[in-house]
């Protein structure tokens, strides 16, 4: 076991140079788990670094992310990347970012926002027992201080009830968070009991004692039935007095690169021959036939959450790579036509929206194509996974469903307001809002072939079927519900609105005003040609929507005039006061966006 | 115990009542939970519904906010509503919503997103052990679904190890969630596990069984020194064949009214007298002395995050009324200066943030004025929470810090990038940018005193003292850094960016273009009439913030000229590609918001 002591300590020196290097970074959160992860590496993981997308690759999550110069040092010993490259830690444009990008090789998902390696990795191990059905392990590395989160909790009761036991959580405990001790200290026994609870093996050892580990990682392999937790006491800066155990040592260099690296044995050089993947077949060929979309007479009513619904069961049954996953309200979002079709291919979170959104990322890692959904408010839930699942570059396609005041009776609480701007202001985005059900019958299954986050806005009530079922509907595109060489006044809506508009375009025909609507399904991107062809024709926008006036279709459409020569005159009609209980069209009224407000606003700015 | 038996099955029928009267709502959740809640109205609850901000009242929070027919019961039977107004249920207008909100006397929080109520009650018992002193209980009625949620495991813990006995949940295990059964069914021993594991005195019953239910509370409120969790086995629709512990029969009226009504007895008229809450002290009287400002030397260098942490010190030595919570980062945010000068009245929540947020809205309900501070990017997840607590109309102050690109090596998961869109997007809020640390001296003071939504952004880095210690800065206000008569352009800036600003203004002068810069600190509410003087001098806005483009200072800039006229020509710069590590200069350049970007933006615009 001296070499592995040996690595350890290798890995240790090494993070100390890397964050020496940067100017920056976590060397003793790295410092605790070296002993952990050299054990892993040399011993226990399974992966080809020269075929990542090996199909029996193990899978290693850093939830504790911080610890970057841990898993940088590990990627050094395994030849994975070059010493040289280890010290542009931190600089711009390497791969070695402050935390893990899935740039390297190895690394599946961006962690830095703690308590979300272990949901993400819970997806991973459903993804491996359920829908690859390989036997690959996902190895994860918590900190103790993100135990407190309770997204964790949703993932050990998710994976204990599940009875994971290709899940492996190692818990680097070294009782010091970012500004002091963490409530439990080095209780591992509270951990212990916590996590038993919820159906987990438990091991509780000495993080520095090499035999203890060794002993704990096959303990966790020779566990059926169930996933281990491995609760390792450790000190954190292990290895250099100035700063082992200490307060106020968290995310900084040491003081004394050389002295400590000299305290530490000196450099070592060992590189490690990580073993094999297991044997596994290729992905399963894509099993695909032709879709066959549901479609709908138009003059008919229906809800595009049923649409949405029925979409994806017909897309279940073209494509064996699409998922979905619910937080407990399948009934509500029409989710529940998948489950009953693809019953193997429907996963029930219950009402856990952050684990809902983590185990969507861990199956996309494997290439499966999820599809998220749960209704558009308690998305706000889960909001900085998806933030998170942007930053990896995830593909991820959301829905959100009784969105807007639109929902009726049942109040503020259930209604979507703020989703518009939230999927908005994210990296590499696209936002949908259909309004009628053929529309989202495309939409829904155009989502399954888009890259980046995804997000598709579902309404709660019976809507008219506006379009025919072989229209089509490009990302990025609208659709010119009414227009007229005399148009003196444009209104642009989306999903619920649309039929606002369409009525008040109604009133103010017979009120001799000739008004263009423009279906703007696509919020982001924005069919910004159309929008600046209606400006040009009638110089008068009116835009409305079943969301706060802040962020979403409305400030979508002011942004696609910023760098015009002649924007348009402008009015922007949005929810513009908090709901209470009413009937739809009551709420539609008192949130100022119904047709009558539509048309009021309309004939106001046709008089400027 | 007959009386009691009576009483619940009064409290079904007008849920019942209630629940046909409206066409809608949640009648099975709460025939489940009504006999826990009779016994606990008739013989536990203190409670003067008169005198609803008695200091001594108990606390009631209906966690499963969706059982809101029987709250509404059990308020007439304590003659608190009539039961005219019971049958206005989900009406417009109606103080009786779908979910339960603050309109009604005894309901403190909106709930109705699950999971929230016992993070709620665990702040006000906080409230009552560490603010108030005064023996007050809180009683949250939980969901058997809402134990999926992480945030019930973060209260869970926090409470726990708090030692909260004056906190007491009652969880309604009725099995059945919406779309059908929960993970653990009636397996309350699985909950009491978890539960108990996690400190708490746990107590398993028969959840229609008056004496044991009547037992469970005495023996909760006979536990000292830790909170008690009641964990009572329900049937789902009790008291009604057609609809009793069936699936299918969520979220609506009973088939038959009438029916029902006669099967449980006929309707009641029963009145209970709740007992009086607790004698208690009035408030203590707010202990307030002049506010001694901390103040900054114009031309050093102190980051904005040190000036708001330094001020919150001093805040709290002014008022006795002011708490701050923290997410276990108060070294970075620098709220730390606050815990060493007012640990009393500091909370640490560890890296727990939807607790965190939880926790402040508890203490608001009792008066307190708290101030929240992590991370602005892992506010994100906690968004769910503060969009309920713009609901609940609560006041609330939250400080993001390490916002956006210019925190540097740490990289994106790190990096608040779409806080301005998620905090102007809710109802009531204020959004606030300073750039210098006097203006965030003041800004930081004028919170207190602000009701809503309050968000305050702050910097990493160090960043110049521009203004006197004596300036003001009025919310909605603005501050304009250059002026002449000569302006071509004007650049919107606040933050970091106004640094970029003044830089690009000085390049520009060098090029021969004037260049108005306005420090826009208020970005919701914006100062509109500054922005329209600049653009009627000028024609030409430029916006440039370090935050994605959508939905934060640029779209605020731009909704202001909605409505305009002559709406200027516009460019806005906001980050334009995924962040790496870099330093904060390279970050800026990398995300096209640097001097450089600025200039050129004007520039090109000055020449249209």
């Amino acid at each position: 076991m001296d070499d592995l002591a040996e690595l350890g300590q290798q890995l240790r020196v090494d993070a100390v140079r890397a964050a020496a290097a940067a100017g920056s970074g976590h060397p003793t959160s790295s410092m605790s788990a070296a002993d952990l992860m050299a054990v892993l590496l040399a011993r226990y993981l399974r992966y080809d670094f020269d075929t990542t997308q090996h199909p029996g690759n193990d899978h290693l999550i850093f939830s504790k992310g911080h610890a970057s110069p841990l898993l940088y040092a590990m990627l050094v010993a395994a030849d994975a990347i070059s010493d040289e490259e280890l010290l542009t830690f931190r600089e711009a444009e390497s791969r070695l970012e402050g935390h893990p990008t899935p740039q390297l090789p190895g690394v599946d998902v961006a962690t830095g926002s703690l308590g979300q390696g272990l949901p993400i990795g819970t997806g991973l191990a459903l993804a491996g027992r359920r829908l690859d059905e390989i036997d690959y392990r996902v190895w994860v590395l918590c900190g103790d201080s993100e135990l407190a989160e309770g997204s964790m909790w949703e993932a050990f009761e998710h994976a204990g009830h599940a009875g994971l036991d290709n899940l492996i959580a190692v818990v680097d405990v070294n009782r010091l968070g970012q500004r002091g001790p963490t409530r439990h200290g080095w209780d591992t026994a509270a951990y212990a009991r916590r996590i038993g609870a919820f159906g987990w093996h438990t091991v509780e050892i000495d993080g520095h004692d090499i035999d203890e580990i060794d002993r704990a990682y096959a303990e966790a392999l020779a566990t059926a039935g169930r996933p281990t937790a491995i609760l390792a006491r450790t000190r954190k800066g292990r290895g250099v007095e100035s700063v082992e155990d200490q307060e106020g040592k968290h995310g900084k260099p040491l003081p004394d690169t050389d002295e400590a690296v000299a305290e530490l044995g000196g450099r070592r050089y060992a590189r490690v021959r990580v073993a094999d993947p297991l044997p596994a077949p290729e992905r399963m060929p894509l099993d695909t036939t032709s879709l066959k979309l549901s479609t709908y007479e138009p003059g008919t009513e229906v809800a595009t959450r049923t649409a949405f619904g029925e979409t994806l069961a017909a897309l279940g049954d073209a494509r064996s790579d699409v998922v979905v996953l619910d937080g407990e309200v399948s009934d509500s979002t029409r989710t529940r036509y998948f489950a009953q079709a693809h019953p193997d291919r429907f996963f029930q979170c219950y009402i856990a929206e952050q684990q809902l959104v983590a185990a969507a990322v861990g199956m996309q890692v494997r290439g499966w194509i999820p599809y998220v959904s749960t209704f558009a408010a308690f998305l706000s839930r889960a909001h900085d996974f998806v933030r998170m699942a942007a930053v990896s570059g995830a593909d991820l396609r959301v829905n959100g469903s009784h969105a807007g005041v639109s929902i009726g009776p049942d109040g503020p609480s259930q209604m979507g307001l703020e989703d518009l701007a939230a999927y908005r202001a994210l990296w590499r985005s696209t936002v949908l809002y259909p309004c009628d059900a053929n529309q989202t019958a495309h939409l829904t299954a155009a989502l399954a072939d888009l890259s980046g986050i995804s997000y598709l806005r579902t309404t709660r009530g019976d809507t008219p079927v506006l379009y025919s079922p072989e229209e089509t509907f490009p990302i990025g595109g609208s659709k010119v519900l009414r227009s007229s060489p005399d148009d003196q006044v444009t209104i642009v809506a989306a999903g619920i609105t649309v039929f606002e508009a369409l009525t008040a375009a109604d009133r103010l025909a017979d009120a001799g005003i000739a008004a263009r609507v423009i279906d703007l399904y696509s919020v982001k991107p924005v069919d910004t040609a159309t929008l600046h062809q209606a400006a040009a024709d009638t110089g008068r926008i009116v835009t409305v929507e079943d969301h706060w006036p802040q962020g979403g279709l409305g400030d979508a459409v002011l942004d696609a005039f910023v760098g015009a020569v002649e924007p348009p005159l402008f009015a922007k009609l949005g929810v513009l006061a908090l709901p209470g209980s009413a009937t739809p069209a009551e709420q539609l009224w008192h949130a100022g966006i119904d047709a009558d407000a539509v048309a009021d606003a309309a004939t106001a700015l046709a008089a400027q």
